[in-house]
């Protein structure tokens, strides 16, 4: 997709745009070969670069070349890891910007929805972008993709934010795991978000001369979002730490509850059940072996003997807050 | 809410205003998109600026422009989250200051408690503020702003002893999840006292030509009180730690309690519960069958061996300090 | 009481005082507003800084002036909190040094001791001490402040190795409060040394023109000394975290142990019980219900058999170090 | 092992190779004191660099000397520290690279494979990689050996995760250990890859005279690689402290089951016992004494009774979620 | 001890030894005070330097002087705390470096023996150690010095190794003593390497006049060893916190051992006990009351009943992974 002054064209007019005079877009979502020398041939554009797009493991960076500055950024977003609702897990894709004195190179191996979407925008109001330079369309197409990092950041904290009422509601070992989960997603967040805002940083210091002074304070609004972007992930790290807290004390708290009824159902007929056996017993019949057993109010007395010990060691049990 | 060397007056004066001479201070609470046109071509505020201001998610920060530096703090309350008493919440407001030669503009959402009670203040003594410039009036704003985290912070440690208290008083499940509302207060409180700590400390170090050397010293001021704000956070969170390890080990020692109760009663009569268990055996009465039965003085003996037994293991617990 | 070439005097000398010439040395407890302002005209000392002395907020730090050098620095005590020999407040009080060329102000808000000390030491060999300068006046009051932390480090760690007896003689809840408070302290005292090794940090990098060269060495001694007590704070706090772990264990090595008490004694006794329980039921005589009970050996194996289970279960036991 | 602008030779044209003229190249595996000698009396190379190289306990670095720059790297290699599947212990070899202006020397003291696989490759298009001189050789060393640390890299994840399955399917304690061996190798892991990436990041900030300027960016990306390897080694860190807390939680989680049976059992028998054990008492027949025990439907009303109990509590326990 | 160009002497000859040309080592063990005063005048060595050596409590440092550079470091050695094998206690010893020009003056309060054991070796090839300069000579001595810290460390792990095995084979709360005592002793070396690791940095950048340029690279050389110091001592206090993990769950599962053990016993016999007493019950012989009393089959069928129940129990739990 080639996006010139003169509007929009399909790829074979490559050649032709980056030669035709005024500002230059070339969009490029999955790249072959043959197109890849003709670009390295008319913009310069190194392998290593273009490598960097394809290897899904290259963190986000500024490099300076020749002929142009190199920024690589990456999407993000969360997509369902299986048919269970939380385990979500992090897809990023990389976007390659080459911005050089006139034209821009964008490079995806796959279609990128920020994108597509920005490129019919821009064909409506295409002289205003267009005579802002090459590098605030950069910064409009890096600003979609970090506008989208606080979409995926929503997510993941509806997310906490659904553990954590399901944390006091019911707790359960899952819990843990899907906690971890959540962490394992801002670690992976943290890894490309991290290394984008040095890369905008630099490209907000004035250091690059494809960006123009006027519109470094565009790349300085970036680099603020990411900052942010950053703080959040640590925020909702630390999150999800207390949230692990409260799970792990919930645990601990049932099983003292369970204790306690333990407890206390034994303390109250162990005792008792000693008094039944002692009565149980089958001493002969002689005048000092329980001659309780033999009175007219023995059992009576016997048995509110027992309550009473019952209701004392409730009432022991209530002070002690255990019932 | 134009202040100008002639006064207060009405926002309908602001190009008369800032065409006065002398300085002038402009506060816009609520601001509307004509008269944000009208600041713009006449002040050079940029929009980009007044996003900031107007979005509540940027972060305090400290930017320099053509005409004027633009400085972002944010005022902080606690509002009560709901009716329980502990459960509040941290909210901020942004405040924006635009400090020109001459002119000194801030702006906000809302209407800020500190500025409306500093301007009528100043009314009195309008020469003598005046007079210093409209630096010193940004810092007397900002001082304002920044006292008021000291009361707040001074809120979430009255916060704090009241959950110690309780820890120590009645510990329950819900202690873990104040103190995480607690901690969550801090972080959103540490995400505006740590960029303000940067932005204010731009202003004291003489990189900002809107900042008159001799005033310096009083943004240094405000400096070590943000310094301050960073450190009691820092102390804040850690001390909620410190509850947290307290409380959890009052379940623990709950726990351990409740386990002592039972294994005392428990010891105690499971073995005296078996004795009578043997007695109440019906073996036939045969010479070698538990002849004790029959045994005037059996019945005593038994009862007092079993005493022996309880009065030996109540000495064993309470030497293991049990009871 | 001001000292000076002359000797020392009392405070109504002032103005004559700093007009004498030669090294004058001043020190201001507990200010009053007239005295003040005498300073602020006679040497410039500023509010601000005046402020910062009252205020025991503040924290420690160097600032230069025009006329002169200020430093804060902040002795540290230790104060029964209350009747419980343990709980320790550290006590903090700000001294004020305004460095000028032949004069030295010190100022606080109460009688120092160290200052109070060194006065009549100084008186003695009076000539000596005034001839290196009012900066190695100021030194060696700073460096006697200083000192005093280290005294209060010996005391916090006598506290330590006591709380750490307790834990392993007798690991009570109160312990966990105990080392809080000692983590307490050692944070507020952090607070107070971080900053004063900054502060003394510039004085001994030769950027304060107050500082003679020949001095400073005396300056980077005293910012050693800091460097250690920041270093002993943070290892102190380490230590506490320790004796937090020990106590811990001990919590639940206790509930082992008591479960293991339990254990042993429930296991053994409820199989015999169930035993005796079923020679205690009142089967009919029939030829297929405990024959057992109506032979003459019955009763004899019946106990040799509970005997040896339960000789067997604590074998078992022994070999699992239960017992 | 001699690779020249002529080709590959053995060690014994040492003296000649170097002589040759264009890039030279010589590994030398497993050094010998008096080729030692020929090669600093040759080259310079300092014997406190060879050392360097010997000493396994040395962390990669760079040097530079005055004839060539010295980087140090060590290639990391996963063995079995026994028969059991999981104890894996990191290996390490150093490797030596001596880049000098036209000569390169690696130096290791056994076989390493990615430099033998290296050379044969090499030969065959011999012109075209000695053409781009012998720091583009070093790199392609460098790469190869970094690129094997993402194959370790690889296999500790599938520990890890082999570890995690086994958290959740069946936890015991050897668990820990495995974790705890898993952090052993990442904590010798980041000895190794931490050092090395500021070695090549010297390499690559065009500090080095014996890199040219158009093959920093070779470096550059073999940086970049090692911040990866950094990074993932923390990830996994993190991930084997959440594989940690599972576990843990699990032993928590298995003691509240297991209380949660004893509990469920004890607290529906005892009581019920109790009850057997009050009609087994021996109480004479007197009016007061149990008339329950002579009426006709006496049993089955106290059958019913204790049915009834029991299903309280059944019910009770359900509720709480116990059962 | 003097040693000089001449070979060995005592030191009485200080002021001749000093005088004469050439090199001249001077080590003193023990000072007092009349030779201090010959040192100071003589050589210019400052009072507070000799203080840092003699005061046990200064941290390793440099100090450039007129004269001469300071460098303090700290031998370190184990000891035995008392009788028991793995109490240990780090022991420093300060030893003083001054390097001028054509001399160097070590100092220490006790025999070191790194410095004794130097001197004899020296003496031997005496020309060719002198000839490399004072500066040569003091990187011997610290470099012993440094690889005696080796010793201590490979000591250390060794008690580490043994705490594990203990943690493996016998847990007891003895082992997180012994640990605090090991993490004791690394905070306290950490204390010694860390700033002995700035120290020597200093003498390895160039900045020191007193060392020559052909040297630094040997000081580089104890840079590097001190940094792989402060690693290791990183790495072992991280594998403590490994095994304290281990051991605390050692207690933990053995707290889970003993509840599943007394959960099986009582699960099974507590039921069977209350059929046992329900069969013990005294109930008049009524047609509805217990006719299997009565039954020639109701024994054997109640015992093979309750074995059943007690089978059931046995796979359950079994099936539980309890027994």
């Amino acid at each position: 997709m080639v996006y010139s002054d003169d509007g929009f064209g399909r790829y074979d007019e490559l050649e032709a745009a980056i030669a035709a005079p005024g500002e230059t877009w070339v969009h490029a979502a999955g790249i072959e070969p043959d197109e890849l020398q003709a670009l390295e041939d008319r913009l310069g554009i190194h392998p290593l670069a273009v490598d960097d797009v394809v290897d899904d493991q290259t963190r986000p960076k500024t490099a300076e070349y020749e002929t142009h500055t190199f920024v690589l950024l990456k999407t993000v977003s969360l997509s369902q890891r299986d048919e269970v609702a939380l385990q979500k897990e992090i897809q990023t894709h990389s976007v390659g910007f080459f911005i050089g004195e006139g034209w821009l190179v964008t490079m995806s191996t796959t279609d990128i929805d920020v994108v597509d979407q920005s490129a019919p925008q821009w064909a409506r109001n295409e002289r205003r972008v267009a005579d802002r330079g090459t590098d605030f369309l950069a910064y409009r197409l890096m600003d979609a993709i970090v506008d989208d990092y606080f979409d995926v950041l929503d997510e993941i904290e509806d997310d906490i934010e659904a553990v954590e009422e399901r944390v006091l509601d019911e707790p359960e070992p899952r819990i843990l795991e899907d906690l971890n989960d959540v962490r394992r997603d801002l670690l992976a967040f943290r890894k490309v978000a991290w290394p984008a805002r040095e890369a905008i940083s630099s490209l907000s210091r004035g250091d690059i001369p494809e960006v123009a002074d006027e519109n470094e304070k565009y790349f300085r609004d970036v680099y603020d979002h990411l900052v942010q972007v950053v703080d959040l992930i640590e925020t909702y790290r630390d999150l999800t730490g207390g949230s692990r807290d409260i799970y792990l004390n919930a645990v601990s708290q049932s099983t003292n509850d369970v204790m306690k009824t333990l407890t206390v159902v034994a303390t109250i007929f162990i005792p008792l059940t000693f008094v039944a056996g002692i009565y149980g017993m089958n001493f002969a019949e002689t005048p000092l072996a329980m001659p309780e057993l033999y009175w007219t109010y023995g059992y009576p007395a016997t048995m509110l003997g027992m309550g009473a010990v019952a209701g004392l060691m409730l009432v022991y049990f209530r002070r002690q807050d255990w019932i």
